[in-house]
């Protein structure tokens, strides 16, 4: 049985025209009475006629901590893939930047019902955004990226796998001798920091190399971090040091070089994503790539599959390693001194 | 530069006549011969005209251990939901049985090419299968069910989350007033079985439970393994056992009947899957759901990002719990006892 706009009238005792003005949004409509009616339109399953119409099918990327405009901006490619999935399918994709205006003014189902969107795409929130803290009951076909929603069959996530990352870099590194690998980490506030967190420990661990706690260092996703953490790690002489971020790599080389350290003779580092920023450091920093056109992708797949009822709740993409020249020889090892060792002898 | 029949026979430097019968399966080319011709094919990109062709998009599911062709069997809804998908976008879906002898004589890679498939979905394959063991080079896109390879692009598992699975349970257990929880676990000599027992413990941590050796067993996917390793366990006073599969669920149930045990009200049983087996069983089986129909819509969406170079690694699927008779408030528990204690004093 379809809900109608009489029925919503009738439960909340006021009139049909009051009721479609408040789904429309109408400036005469009262703050409060809109979300009232908007509320009850989704708790009744109502759909208005935009949604059933084929010439109306509206999705919706909300992106926030994030830049995404100019082509080497991290979101950019990620909406893109999207947007061309989508489109191929007759979706009219919308980018709205989820200030925390909005997301404070709106209940989220109730803003989706009123703008007409089917389902939308989460790029950027962190654990301390509003939506994200309200998503475990939405009845909106939600993909986060990087972020998880347990239990709730409307809501999947969709990411690069991070241990089989740092499952690439340690057996690199390792193949290159290093044996005293450290982690620059960002603080565990967030879903993929502390995926990124224990993908380490669990990739140290398969590789059979001890986990110093003393070259573990929890700061921010930003170059301006490193200094704050870098520099005391470097007391316990890692080898070499994985970073949660490319600009979280490319600060910790320019605190190395400040130090009088050489990269990658004296230490490596590696970082995580594959931004522009790589190919403009000296050294350019290998790292491991994020494919952010395939996320987008996939981030559509998923979403379109919870909207036929395919209730996915996980998409994991493979990560590959770029190499490029901050990555060394550890000093110090036998790969390294071999020759010269027997030659003192 | 598209790879012909001609190259293939410079190369090998037989007639392109023979290379032709090779690729075609002629009767009149050795077996060596033919499996050489392929294997060059393969390695030099070479294509097959029937695989160019629009009319001829040929997918093909692999079946192992498992049945799949009564409306009841594991299997069938699995099969079901990948062909619905795949038929919409004009697949042409063929299944196999894919004997020890198949596997045995054919590689993998250069099968596909002979019977012009461009992918497949494994089901039902053990750690002990050859092709399994074959995969972490193949280049032919290829999903498995509940099987994992790591690094290898072409290849991408599905499955239902096992965590979610276990951690669902246990939470219901333990509203319950169940503490002492065991666990039947299959042998761990197949990705799935692992995967459920790592599931258990990591659920168990979660909830605050207290991982009891005595109460874990590890025998086989049939409900005859129970008698093997349910007594053992009983011994120790568990109030409630999870069981890695239906069969294990029902074996069990019917092992704590002839001990004189009454389910659910002296013990509880949880199984996994939700085949048929639940319903015909007394008490009626208490599962979690893994909803087949979806895994194979699910393994053909993953097949089809492969084959457009979309390299998703791994997709999981929301398990939903059935409840049915064989779960009761915990013997001995609080919940239960609580109101004769009272009147006791």
């Amino acid at each position: 049985m379809t809900v109608k706009i009489k029925d919503i009238a009738k439960k909340l005792d006021i009139s049909v025209g009051t009721v479609s003005k408040g789904l429309n949004g109408a400036s005469d409509v009262s703050y409060e009475l809109t979300q009232l009616i908007l509320d009850t339109a989704i708790e009744m399953g109502y759909k208005p006629k935009k949604m059933q119409n084929k010439e109306h099918k509206h999705l919706c990327i909300f992106i926030t901590n994030m830049d995404f405009k100019s082509e080497n901006d991290f979101g950019y490619d990620i909406i893109l893939g999207f947007k061309q999935h989508a489109m191929r399918d007759g979706w009219n994709v919308h980018i709205e930047v989820a200030s925390h205006e909005l997301q404070e003014k709106n209940n989220y189902d109730t803003y989706m019902l009123s703008k007409g969107y089917t389902g939308a795409f989460f790029v950027g929130f962190a654990l301390d955004d509003l939506w994200l803290q309200n998503l475990s009951s939405t009845k909106t076909p939600t993909v986060l990226l990087d972020n998880y929603v347990p239990r709730n069959f409307n809501v999947s996530y969709v990411g690069t796998d991070n241990f089989e990352a740092f499952d690439i870099s340690i057996e690199y590194l390792k193949q290159l001798g290093h044996t005293r690998i450290g982690f620059f980490s960002a603080f565990l506030d967030s879903v993929v920091s502390k995926d990124r967190y224990e993908a380490f420990l669990k990739a140290m661990q398969h590789h059979n190399l001890q986990i110093d706690e003393n070259i573990l260092g929890f700061g921010h996703y930003s170059s301006n971090s490193a200094k704050y953490h870098i520099p005391k790690m470097l007391e316990h002489k890692p080898t070499a040091i994985l970073c949660s971020s490319d600009s979280m790599a490319y600060g910790a080389i320019q605190v190395c070089q400040q130090l009088g350290l050489h990269v990658p003779n004296d230490i490596s580092i590696i970082g995580f994503d594959d931004v522009d920023l790589c190919n403009h450091s000296t050294p350019k920093i290998t790292t491991i790539r994020q494919n952010r056109l395939e996320i987008g992708k996939c981030a559509y797949s998923s979403l379109e599959s919870i909207i036929r009822n395919v209730f996915i709740n996980k998409t994991s993409l493979r990560p590959t390693l770029v190499e490029r020249e901050s990555v060394g020889v550890a000093k110090n090892s036998q790969l390294f001194y071999h020759t010269d060792t027997n030659e003192k002898k």
